[in-house]
């Protein structure tokens, strides 16, 4: 799967939640290989925070990577990212969007909240469905714009990701926690994502919903002990993505580019 | 299937959103079933208010009929039905809570809001959610008390009513309407029916989610001319409720009990 014909070769991309974990490790990889993006949108809720001090350095190092302010359940400041965004690309599209961004709280199915519910549906569904909705403009252009038939991440795509936690057919560790809040709203993104991947088809923008495996980052270790880093799971991530097709268009993959029972 | 061994013989039914379409059929059906439940409690927004009155008329004629106010978005009125319930059955469990109400909102891909998606989310995940939590002390109890082996309808079950248009393997009626706020809201609730079919399964309590079909509902007919009365829909569903066993609990069935992909 590493023929260099099918790696990711994206002019521009976007991940949300790049100042920590998984999102992070994407921007890392993307500025570190051999065929970078000439555009590398790094958004996160708060840029200026402490939070974001590796990402700023990596910023600092490397001109292709744009810090831009994006909290996912502000419809004004998604409406605000988008504007900067287009701005920098000064008339191109945007090849490939990956809506990382995402929360959990613990809970069991007998503690959990309406508030729990709400908001994390709010972060993890609304978010991704928002920031889809503000961008879709520039995933059109750049499809419109791309000599490449058929669909794939290096013409213009939506990379929604998910959890193995939210397939229905298998819901991993459930007895290490319920998760409720969380379980429900990756379901419902994979539904998001399937209806963006029917509603989409036509544009030539692909939509799939994908699992990074159980990794090393704050989220998963409250868990246990992950068997992954965010680098290895990205670096079989970024493999992956080079190698989508319209025939994994409102699919479910994981890492390695596996299907997920929904 | 109609055979009378696996007739739905429940004591005490709870049905939320009872006072139109399939929650109207489901409290007129089990009225005149020839093993009609004890105690039928016909729950919805507004007993008193003009859309209740064919209830209110059932009722009237039927003692077992009791209706109980309640807004499943408003936990507090969840909490009071649930006082309520408990007064009723005097020292009884509950054996088969139908968690029926439910709404959906006009939309497109394009079109769907943040407000709406939480709105949806609030009555079809969040609402049976919190419903089940409030009515699980009478599930157990109704379970422990039951001379059953195994899981039935009759002695203690969550029936969560889903659609097929939340089917993530195959979301149908899209190219009709996109209804991003309802099918997201089914994939989820399909997801908490799961859950609550792990974490209930120790008490005995079965969990199921029912695609009722495509029924002549103010629901249905908003999409074109479904093919099934609510009665006809109705009579499938309480002789499928009647034969479900633990060999169902998690899964998706539709009306006629054939099993639903998720």
């Amino acid at each position: 799967m590493a023929d260099k014909a099918a790696m990711l070769n994206a002019r521009s991309v976007l991940v949300t939640g790049s100042n920590r974990g998984i999102g992070l490790a994407i921007i890392r990889q993307l500025v570190e290989s051999s065929n970078s993006p000439e555009w590398i949108f790094a958004t996160c809720r708060e840029p200026e925070g402490p939070r974001a001090q590796e990402l700023r350095n990596l910023a600092a190092k490397h001109q292709g990577v744009k810090i831009i302010q994006l909290e996912v359940t502000e419809p004004c400041s998604v409406q605000a990212a988008a504007a900067r965004v287009t701005e920098h690309l000064q008339g191109a599209g945007l090849n490939l969007l990956i809506n990382n961004a995402g929360i959990v709280k613990p809970s069991t199915l007998e503690s959990e909240t309406p508030e729990n519910m709400s908001e994390v549906y709010k972060n993890n569904v609304i978010g991704p469905m928002v920031v889809s909705q503000a961008f879709l403009p520039l995933l059109r252009k750049a499809s419109k714009e791309s000599p490449q038939k058929g669909m794939s991440c290096s013409k213009a795509a939506i990379v929604n990701v998910s959890s193995k936690g939210g397939s229905i057919t298998n819901p991993i560790f459930f007895h290490v926690g319920h998760f409720i809040n969380y379980r429900c709203s990756k379901a419902a993104l994979n539904m998001l994502t399937r209806c963006q991947s029917l509603a989409l088809a036509e544009d030539k923008i692909l939509s799939v919903a994908l699992y990074p495996g159980w990794v090393q980052t704050d989220m998963g270790n409250t868990i246990g002990q992950p068997p992954l880093t965010a680098d290895a799971s990205v670096k079989k991530i970024l493999n992956t993505l080079g190698h989508l097709s319209e025939k994994n268009n409102g699919t479910f993959v994981n890492w390695e580019g596996e299907t997920v029972a929904w």
